[in-house]
This record gives C-alpha cells, sequence and structure tokens, in this order.
C-alpha cells in the first residue's frame, strides 16, 4: 500500500536532540518540560507554550506541559528541563541526551471530549482515562476537563460505578485474608468530629478486623492521619501495617504510603482548588480508596445540615442510593447513617485538639464531649453488629460497655505502641485569642465552614497545636462578654488571618437579640 | 456588634513578607509564584502547591497560582518569585518587600460553579468572569472549567449573547466613523482558504472600507496574519492601522496589537490545547473580536464537510442562527454563507506557499488555482452587495471585473506599500518530499485535518516556506507513482515528523480501487 519516495536525505534526528536537566520545581501531578526561548529546537518545531510534547530516551518516554523559559540559568539553550515528579518518572540522568517531538493529546482525551459532548462513557474509557492521569500523561487543564465534563449532573450511576472501577484498578489493593474487615468512613466537612478514633479502638476490642486508613487533611483542619499523628506515628509502610493489623486487630494509619487508586489523588488535587465535590467523584473516590484497602464491610457517615456537604434530606437520600449501588455492584456491604451534620462534632478543631477530645472519651473523663461520645457509640454500634453473632440493635450497648470499661482505651494505647508512640505530645498553641458573646441568649447555630476555615488560618493542621477550641456548641445559654471559642496559634501572623477572618464573621448567631455574635 | 478581646500581641504582620524575584519562566495567562519549601512563611502558612496566594505591596495586588521550589539558586528562602507576566502586571522592582497572604478564588468563580449546575448565568455573571480572567485572576484550571461548564450545550443563545458583549467590554473598541465598515471572516478548520488576501483587495478597489484584522495560526499551518506576513508587515499599531485605511480604505494586519477582546485571546490558549471548539465559545470569539475591531457588516463564511469544524447541513443551519441571532441583537449586519469544506482551498498550505496562491489569482495567472478565485470572488460579491448603490446579484459580477481589470492586483500592491513591503520574499522550504499515488485513480476525497497536520509538522507557520503544495485535488484523475502533493521543509528534523505523518496516512484517497493511497 505505501509507495512514498523521498528526495531528500534521511533526516537527521540530531536536531531534536537536547540535554536533560532536572528543575526544582514542585509542580505535582503535571509534568512540566522548560525549554529556553532560543533553544533551537523549540524555533523549528512550533512548539507553542502550553504545548504537549513527549519526551524519549531508551525506551523511557514521558509526556509534558511546556513552559518556556528566558533565563540561560535556569535552562540552557541546549537543555530541556524537567519538573522533579517528571524528572523522576522519566528515570533518566543529568546530562543525558532526551529526544523531544510533538506530543498527540493522551489517547483517553478522546473520551473526555466525548463526555463533554453528553455522552455516556463505558468502562474501557474510565480505565483509559486513569490509566493516562496515573502516568502523568494529563495537564491539569485536561483533568480539570475531565472533572467538569462529568461533575454535577453528568454521570449517571453506570458510569459512576465504571469511574469507581476504573480508580481501584488504577492501583494497588491490599488483601487481609479475611471474610470480614470492618471499615468507617465519613464523607467529611464537619470540623472536629473525629469518630474514627473511637470507633477503631472499641470495634477491635471487640475482636473485628479494622485496619482505618486515612487521609490528611487537604482542604479542613485536620484529618484523622493529622489528629492520630499528634500520639502516634502514622506514616507506615504496608508491611508495618499488617504486622500492626495481625497484632492489634486494627490500624489508624495514613493511606498515602501504600498505592491505593492513586488516580484518585491526583484528581483531588485538581477538584479541590477548583471546590469541586460532585456526589459521582465522591462516590468513586470514597469506595475505590475503601476497597482498595481491602474492606469488605463499610458503615458511611452522611452528615446533614445548612453548613454541611449535603444540605437537605432528599440530597442525602439520593447520595445514599448512589453510594448503595455501586458498593453492591463491587461487593462491599455497606450500611449508610445519615448524621446531624448542622455544627461541629466535639469541642477541639486541630489536630492537639482533637486529639484531646478522643482521648478524653476513651478515658471516660466528665469533660469529654458528649455528642462525640454518642455519635462514636452509634457508629461503632453499626460496625459491631456486622458481626454475625450480634443482633440488630445490640450493637450500641456493647460499644458503651467496651467504652466504659476502659477496654476502649487499652485498645488504644496498644494501637499508639503498636504504630510507635510519639515521645512527647506536641503543644497547644501558645497565642490566643477568645471571641466573646456580643450579648446574652442562646447558641443557636455554628457555621461548620466558617470554624473550619479559622482553625486553618490559625495554622491547623500543619502548625499542630493550633485550631479552635469551642467553648459552647448549640443550645448553650451564654451571657454578654463570655467567651465563645478560643483560637490557638504559634504564629503571630496566623493567629492576625484567623483573628480577620473571625472578626467579619464569627460563625456563631445567639438567638436572643437575632443578632449575630460578631 | 464587635466585642473581640485579644491576650496576646498584636501580631507582627512581618512574619508574611518576602523580598520579590523575577523568575524568567513564561507562563503565558496564568500568574505563578514560587515560593522554596523551606520558606518561613510557606510553612507556617500552611500553603499547599496549587492553593491560590495573594501578593500584595503598596496597593499593587495580584493573585497567582503556587508552585512549590525546593532549589535555593531559583528562589531564597527569603523571596517570592513571579512569573514573568505576573511581574510584568504586579509592576514591582526586585528585592522589594511583598506581602504574601492566602487568597480565596476570584469572586466570579461562584458565577463557574453555577454553569457547573447548569444554571443560566445572567450578563453580570459573564462581565465578572471575563474581568477576572483578563486581570489574571483565573488559574488554567479554572479557566477550563468555565469553558467545559460551558461548552457544548452549556450555553443558550442569550448565555452567549451576554458572553460575547462580556467579551467584547473586556478590551479596546476601534471606531473607523464610518456607516459601512465591511468585514470578512471565516470559522477556520480549511487549510489553504487565503480569501481574505482576495477579498480585501477586491471590496476596497471598489470603494469601500474594510479593515481587515487577523490572528496568526494557532493551531492551522497558516492563518491570514501568518501568510499576509510573507508579503508585508503586520504588527502595526492602532495609529498606523488608522492611516493605512484611511489612505488605502483597507489592511491585512494582525489584530494582536490593539486590545481587542482579549478575555478571547485568554480563553483560547486553554481552549485550544484541549481541543474545543464549542459553538457557543466560537459565536462570542468571533462576534466580539469583529465589533471590536469596528466593523458593521460583515460576512461569515462556515465550511462544511466531512473534516471541516462543521460537518452537516443542520449543523451548519443552527451554527448559523446562532451566529445571526447574536449579531442582529448587537447590531451588525451578517451574512452567512454556508461554503464547500470537503478539502482545502487553493493548492498551497504553509504561508509561502498560500502567498503565492493568493498574488497568482490577483495577477490572473493561468496556474492561479481556480477554486480559490472562485470562492474568493463569491464572497467578495457578498460583501460588495452590503453598498446601497448594488443590486442584489451583481456582487460576484463587479468582483470579477475588479479582479480581471488589475484594479484588485493594483490595490494589494498598494496595500502592500502602505503597510510595509518586505524586501526580499521568505525562500520555499528547500527539503521536500513527494507522497506518491499508490494506483491510478480518481482522487476522491483529501482529509483536511491530516493535511494541515502534516503541513504544520513540516514547520508551517513558523517556518513560513515550509508547508504542502497540492500536486492534485478532488476529482483529479492520477496515474500510479504520480505525485500527489509535496512538503517542503527546511530543516530535517520537520521533515521526518511530517514524513512519518504522511506515511502513516497520507489523507488522499483514491476511488479506482478502493483503497487509501498510504
Amino acid at each position: 500500500m505505501t509507495d512514498l519516495q523521498t528526495n531528500s536525505e534521511t533526516p537527521a534526528q540530531a536536531a531534536c536532540h537536547l540535554m536533560l536537566k532536572r528543575v526544582a520545581i514542585d509542580t505535582y501531578s503535571e509534568n512540566v518540560a522548560y525549554m529556553h526561548r532560543d533553544c533551537g529546537v523549540y524555533r523549528a518545531e512550533g512548539f507553542q507554550a502550553l504545548s504537549k510534547i513527549a519526551i524519549t530516551n531508551h525506551g523511557h518516554r514521558i509526556l509534558a506541559v511546556l513552559n518556556v523559559v528566558d533565563d540561560a540559568n535556569l535552562v540552557g539553550l541546549d537543555q530541556l528541563g524537567l519538573s522533579e515528579q517528571a524528572f523522576a518518572q522519566f528515570g533518566g540522568q543529568e546530562g543525558e541526551q532526551v529526544h523531544v517531538a510533538h506530543a498527540e493529546p493522551p489517547m483517553s482525551m478522546d473520551a473526555v471530549r466525548r463526555k463533554m459532548g453528553g455522552e455516556r462513557l463505558q468502562l474501557e474509557d474510565f480505565q483509559a482515562i486513569t490509566r493516562d492521569i496515573v502516568d502523568n500523561r494529563y495537564s491539569k487543564t485536561e483533568m480539570a476537563a475531565f472533572l467538569v465534563a462529568s461533575g454535577q449532573t453528568g454521570l449517571d450511576r453506570d458510569e459512576i460505578l465504571y469511574l469507581t472501577q476504573a480508580m481501584l484498578e488504577s492501583g494497588d489493593r491490599l488483601d487481609w485474608d479475611e471474610a470480614l474487615v470492618a471499615d468507617k468512613h465519613c464523607i467529611g466537612g464537619i470540623p472536629g468530629n473525629r469518630t474514627s478514633m473511637l470507633v477503631v479502638p472499641i470495634v477491635t476490642a471487640h475482636g473485628m478486623l479494622c485496619p482505618k486508613t486515612s487521609s490528611r487533611a487537604i482542604t479542613s483542619p485536620a484529618g484523622t492521619a493529622d489528629t492520630m499523628a499528634v500520639l502516634a506515628e502514622v506514616e507506615l509502610s504496608v508491611e508495618r501495617l499488617q504486622q500492626i493489623v495481625r497484632s492489634t486487630n486494627g490500624c489508624l494509619a495514613w493511606g498515602g504510603a501504600a498505592e491505593l487508586s492513586p488516580a484518585d489523588d491526583i484528581l483531588i488535587s485538581v477538584e479541590r482548588p477548583l471546590g469541586m465535590d460532585s456526589p459521582g467523584q465522591m462516590v468513586a473516590s470514597i469506595l475505590s480508596k475503601k476497597i482498595a484497602a481491602g474492606s469488605t464491610h463499610l458503615v458511611l457517615d452522611i452528615p446533614m445540615g445548612p453548613t454541611a456537604k449535603v444540605r437537605s434530606m432528599p440530597a442525602a437520600q439520593r447520595l445514599r442510593k448512589l453510594f448503595e449501588y455501586v458498593a453492591s455492584m463491587l461487593n462491599l456491604q455497606l450500611d449508610v447513617m445519615i448524621t446531624d451534620g448542622s455544627q461541629p462534632v466535639g469541642n477541639g478543631i486541630g489536630p492537639v485538639l482533637e486529639a484531646r477530645d478522643v482521648m478524653r472519651v476513651l478515658r471516660n473523663d466528665p469533660a469529654a464531649p458528649a455528642d462525640l461520645r454518642e455519635k462514636s457509640l452509634r457508629l461503632a454500634g453499626r460496625v459491631i453488629e456486622f458481626d454475625p453473632d450480634v443482633r440488630g440493635g445490640d450493637g450500641w450497648r456493647i460499644a458503651r460497655d467496651i467504652l466504659e470499661s476502659g477496654r476502649a482505651l487499652a485498645q488504644m494505647e496498644a494501637i499508639i505502641d503498636a504504630q510507635g508512640r510519639r515521645g512527647e505530645l506536641p503543644a497547644l498553641g501558645e497565642l490566643t485569642l477568645e471571641m466573646k458573646a456580643p450579648n446574652s441568649g442562646t447558641v443557636c447555630s455554628i457555621d461548620n465552614l466558617r470554624l473550619a476555615r479559622i482553625a486553618r488560618l490559625a495554622g491547623a493542621p500543619q502548625v499542630m497545636g493550633a485550631g479552635v477550641d469551642l467553648l459552647h456548641k448549640v443550645g448553650d445559654p451564654v451571657i454578654a462578654g463570655q467567651a465563645l471559642y478560643r483560637i490557638h496559634a504559634r504564629y503571630p501572623a496566623d493567629l492576625a488571618f484567623a483573628r480577620e477572618m473571625a472578626l467579619s464573621d464569627s460563625g456563631y448567631v445567639l438567638d436572643s437579640t437575632g443578632q449575630p455574635a460578631q
């Protein structure tokens, strides 16, 4: 079929060769290549800023987005710079020759474009997309295009199932070789709410396997991994994790060491700055992570309230059905609880403060926050009822007995020791500031989003001792001038940011005058 | 209402100060800030990679996306680096102190999120979005989110009108102080097709005002500005442009010197790498640019064909109605022509080759491509019929008389002289390669996309003399071994890329055997 004749020399590929250079810029999951504006290859090829280029050598091949550089100290005229993770992924040596060429967009972008056009995608499409994402073939804009096209109302429940499967297949899976591996997860959005650190000791004390892996906070003031890190090591290899779970039935570890659903981690890095949290992505993200972690049974907490992620009962029920459908197709036993998300759960917001609340509950301390204790018992009870030997309705009582008897505390201490106890607990932020009630009355609402933001500005979770300590909760009577909450920070600038935010709106509403407490 | 008391020192804002540094990386329309991973501010603030931060000093304020740096030679521990355009926009001096803080996403992202949720947006929303985009407050992912959310079926015709208005208001407007300012535009997608360079001389010779501003090629092998640049200066200030048009009635200039619809330019830089070309964005982009350039009357060419942008008559008619609706609401007289887009128009693809075709038509050279001549006469005729003194149906004959009499050529020479004639014409690429017919038969189709891609890989438009010269068009009989087209390149590597692409699929189909000519 081919009848091509050339009337020129065989082209010298040498013209497209450049020397590899590592550029110490962290562009996270986007491969970026840096080329000098006066570089011969750049000029000859007609590359443009933001072009996709392919870099190859000795069988290595990566795609990267091109940034144009005007400083030869950064990247020389005969050099090709790669950002840190692109350099690591390429696996070459500085100074070695690499070949650069125009790159087609990743193949699976065709499927993304079909999604943009409103079409339904198939399992193979989602598999191709997640594979290309994990291999860093997508630019940030391509990922944003996929997320937005499939966001909100863009995925039906079968597509959400396919996406979950594809994310699951994008990484490793843990296998605990047990018929019942229990887990508990919350969709997030409620400050405090550190129930996992109570559920895990209780249900593992009951004898169930519960290897809980959690993320660090991304947009919240503390995740379970951040809070557990106050007490123990959380960055554990998969091998250590398995030893610990064999010896104590459970763990409270950071999930990032295992490559569980890596496509999810990458997509989240683009999704969060956009403020997106679509139901389809949420279901696929949570279920792929849990199944990859080897869970067979899951209690899922969906908090519902005016400043929670889910704001009405119909929305909560729709989300519940989606979770149930995908879980059932993937053979995960799922029990959904729609809970009160109208205010933060517990008193502390920020790693040290939340760890304090958890330990108070475990110690049956009278100062323990009652709402955190009660919610954790209900969740633990539902997990315990996965046990075939437990009658429906008996779970809460069993959980309460384990907590009150001190067995939950002992179990938590065992888990802390197994993971590696921290020598000295990090201190609470010494710089403090109290927000006072402007008038006497009753606390009638606390804004989750506002309090989370104030705690983050105060330094949480990077500064473990930073955050907000709630001194009054909804329904509490307060008198004018009494402190509503206390902000803790380590650095003056953090306190200034948090103060500015709290001054513009404290997040508390008192009902005696109908005026917000600012 | 405020009753805040602090029990700490007033925080020293000094902790958030860094010294400004210019980083010579061109990140185009996205402001990027570079901060060292061990910088005190970075650690204290809990900024994350891809966070939005605000940089302020003496009333200057910009938003930027954060990249984390691990090399103190790039950005020191006490420095804040800004990419080139961010540095220019900020307007500060290297070494001066700047203040950095967490930034909220740009206000108008609320509207983008509503669009993602399927809501209709109002004029004010589009105005806020385009303002924030022009002020570089959007990250690339935020722009992608807007484009995808409003792409494809996401905008109704009133929203397209609002977007057009908002884009128009985002920049300057030229005013020619004439009742009839004629223009001609094609939606693109067809290689060759340099009709503007024939329409402008013809209609200005007829006495009409036609100040044609064009873009350079973005994803095509040549734009009108690239091709005109073979013959004359095209980068002209607004003042020069106005002088030239006063003296010759018209021009063929690059539109980038004037700030016409700058929001459009920025959005296109994100849209094109994603391969998006939604009807709403197309209408808003073209009409905002034309109205900003001062046009009152426009002939719009919508080529339709299996490898054109518009692939069916119903799709072409829908697009026509959209253009007509928005144009009529904005008082632009619009005449839409749906034309044959089944193959490239003219023989040459690439700046020098296309300029050659244009000049052959103007000189009434027997070697001039008949299809380019005929199409240009039809378009010019329709523009001429905007003249109230011309009877409907007489335009084509008037245009033909102007062309055949040599008045169009004389007019083109006058425009070239007015803009600034190039001393020596750039040479055609000396490295050539012919694609031969694998069998005898008749050319039954030529793939626009494939030929455009081969011409780009050969070096067009950066290398003016590079491209593809079509030796046979649809309907031509060819015999086995006869050349179908000739690729021209300057650099061996370019020829190799183009050869590889042409070998995988030549883009020609011959009908005698039913097999594609590879």
